[in-house]
């Protein structure tokens, strides 16, 4: 028998955007903390490069490692930083029941789960993404998913439908909480749950609605605001970090709904900006879309859309946990001349809060935003 | 004659390990200079992702280009950092006499040498450690190891004998002495020699024994305690740094001791915490293990093992290089259900410094330690 | 039809350079911003360790993706930093026309854009160098190059001639003009041209001459110097910066010749350190080179070669902008045994500004400066 070699086990692939945004009208001073290349003094940036190591070790391990080369560290820019770094243990071999463990996404909603490389809007909703640091924690995730499922997840990627990938139909997992590539800073884990259903329609549509559910102790960083540290009479470990999420989706076969909602509580800064408390939280999105393939014979296919985004509460992983106002509207289209070339280009007025620095400042912009991405 | 490609001169491989400490007794606001998940508010942490890049490009050059993914930078964290960047410049094409430069590890020890993808104990003695930061540096190291054994070295390794790999029957090196990734501070360059001698018993059963020293000039950082910078009388350059050491090992077929000790002199804070000066230092660590393949017919692997490590000395690399005591036992096993995933688990009894800051207090602590590796 | 996998799209090659530097006379405190291994306390460092990641992904669609693993933030050495990530959009399949897109060099000059991987000296001259940080930013270039021009340009890499690549014979871009890796910091785009022209002479020989041009603005970062800022009464959003050069290149057939010059205005500290203006600079440097195959029969390629550069200008990318007067020789040779392994030696008679930090010291010093690379 023929000994395996790495070429078996491992396949390298990855993607690069580059972004550029115009402030078309309202306050160009404008700052949006998922798009340093939005508002004064911007121009082209990377926003994401990523390389991406994967495979099947055996009928029990798969993996998947993939650094992006576009984080920074201070002024430091373009570094390499783990996005995911995770196995599959596989309970059974049919990869019905697995056990994820190390650095991965965190199962809360739909949006979340979906990979930027496949999402038609350039960031996600904050409603929903501000659960979790950049999507992922460290931790231990149990995933079940049917193997008619598992066909039917990998259908809805690989035929370009904007799936999630396969997150199970049902999940439950236990990680840190204070977000991807930070060290924990308290001694509770947080609990995550989901459960969401693919099935086909008898017109062969695909539908998808699911659940999530989170819970956990979180603890903000603080810093002085006018010389005065917020104070934050939590319990000594942090604040109940807590949400419920619906989602449900309407594949674009070729017209396309895609919605989700969350509620929760969780740490806020106060209006005064003297303390952070415990507040409630809620919003979410909508968005529809159209896949025309094969788009006038042979310019690829273009997808326009639509995506109208709301969230009224406290952006945790900031520093100070300020309350994050949020009503925008994005209207354009993404376009995939061919496969491995896509050019997204939309209208987004945006009503949003500067959460990155004091005193919070409430925005209002209309913005041209573009984005090459390159798939290899 | 067809051309080489990429794929003839290279190969790529990676592992990630995953690790959750628990405190069972005793002080509970222990830290670990080698484990960030040790200690009060901790849970999962990648402790390391390496990926691999290494290959012949031809009877003349071996080369080996290692980044972590687990590295940080201030609160920047699991960032790319390099481990071993060198090439093997082969003076004889049988592979008998060569030079390695770049940055690799310093052939001090047998433990340093050993992956950390292999070792059974989840860090290294602090004893032979401290010696060399991440076991690395940047230089110029000559190796000898006749062609049997280059064999052995090999065989080692790939039938998971816990070997160390390759660093000669004898060696000898210069490098900068600051450690890997770190600017070199002074003009003079450390030495290294190592002389190692494996042979196989009437029984079949491999041992091995060695001695190692090096020598050089280290100049400690140092840093307020208290408002006070501790004072530190070396010659201009730094304080001197020798080292030299004994290492045997009765490789596990099946049962196996692995033991080293060494003794030496360099830079200490004195129990004032007032000055930086030269002291003495010395320790090591006895290890048994038990190595049972094909465990009940279908569970792999498990290694059992019981490890003490004992230190008293100057731990160099921190700041202001205090004098760090260890005392230190563990006692649990290693299981590999399959090759591609490891889970260790132990009781271990830390009897040790906090060397990491200021007043460099002592612990007693019993933590559970647990490990999740994945080699792929 | 067989499917295409990440192999046929995808090859992996990279290279390390190691370097230590003798200061054998003159001031031994030298700095040099292109080598931390110039001048007191300095032994081994890795200067460069990169992959890179590129391939064809379609008749539309190439791309290149270089960390760079030798890059620091702060005291953090050795982590990996983009140097490319673009794509190559072939608007026509010829690949006569197409946009570069993404992090990518800046087509000015010559010796920019050939790789650090094919340079005969250490490092590029300063006189054109200081235009581009990395060589490289962020924007769009369009390139032209006829068919009978991308082999030649592809033979004189292929064949160890020292080209440059393909960067077209016209190239017109736009880019942010902050530098490789840093945010804009002004909402004005650089814009480059250049023309360039390489043919062969009716000996076989070739040769080529070009000019390149840039204009932008450029507002520079400042810090005190003995408590003060440098003042910098700039247009907002900062100094005037563009540049003209011209090159001409005799390729190595055994002889070779290699000259560049640019005149330009820029920011620039004055002599009494206490105001940015604009000012004039110019530089440039001329190589002579011997190229030697087959040496004794044996021993590989031999280039021995002699290099003088010279500067008086702003060093805009380096805090405070300060004036760089560079006057330096270098006299010696690279060696490469065997392709994979390139050994390079040689004495340089450095007459240069410390341009990192104030008072902005004059140097005059002797140095042997060593290197030795790989290539996998």
């Amino acid at each position: 028998s023929s000994k395996k070699t790495w070429l078996d086990t491992m396949s390298i692939r990855g993607y690069v955007q580059v972004r550029n945004n115009m402030t078309l009208g309202g306050d160009r001073h404008i700052r949006h903390q998922a798009d340093r290349s939005v508002g004064e003094n911007t121009n082209f940036i990377i926003r994401r490069a990523r390389l991406v190591f994967s495979g099947d070790v055996s009928d029990r391990l798969s993996y998947y490692f993939q650094p992006d080369f576009a984080s920074s560290s201070g002024d430091t820019g373009n570094i390499a930083q783990l996005r995911d770094a995770y196995g599959d243990i596989h309970l059974t071999t049919d990869r019905v029941h697995r056990l994820r463990v190390g650095q991965s996404k965190i199962p809360f909603g739909f949006e979340n789960l979906q990979s930027s490389q496949n999402r038609v809007a350039l960031d996600r909703a904050d409603a929903i993404n501000s659960c979790c640091k950049d999507e992922r924690d460290q931790g231990v995730f149990y995933y079940y998913t049917p193997q008619d499922k598992q066909e039917m997840f990998k259908y809805l990627t690989s035929n370009n439908l904007k799936g999630s990938g396969n997150y199970g139909l049902f999940a439950l997992g236990v990680y840190n909480g204070t977000g991807a590539n930070r060290s924990e800073n308290n001694s509770s884990l947080h609990v995550v749950s989901r459960f969401t259903y693919p099935m086909k329609l008898d017109n062969g549509q695909i539908i998808e609605a699911g659940i999530s559910a989170h819970t956990g102790t979180f603890k903000p960083n603080r810093s002085a605001i006018g010389g005065i540290t917020p104070t934050a009479r939590s319990k000594t470990d942090g604040f109940s970090d807590k949400r419920v999420g619906l989602h449900a989706v309407l594949y674009p076969q070729p017209f396309g709904l895609q919605a989700e909602w969350n509620w929760g509580r969780g740490p806020q800064l106060n209006d005064e900006r003297t303390e952070i408390k415990e507040s409630s939280l809620d919003g979410g999105y909508v968005q529809a879309m159209y896949k025309i393939d094969n788009l006038g014979g042979r310019f690829g296919t273009l997808i326009p859309f639509v995506k109208w985004q709301y969230f009224d509460g406290g952006q945790k992983f900031e520093t100070n946990a300020p309350r994050n106002k949020v009503n925008d509207w994005e209207l354009g289209f993404e376009w995939q001349p061919v496969p491995e070339i896509e050019f997204t280009a939309y209208y987004s007025a945006l009503d949003r809060t500067n959460v990155q620095s004091s005193p919070y400042e409430k925005y209002n912009s209309d913005l041209l935003r573009m984005q090459l991405q390159y798939n290899f």
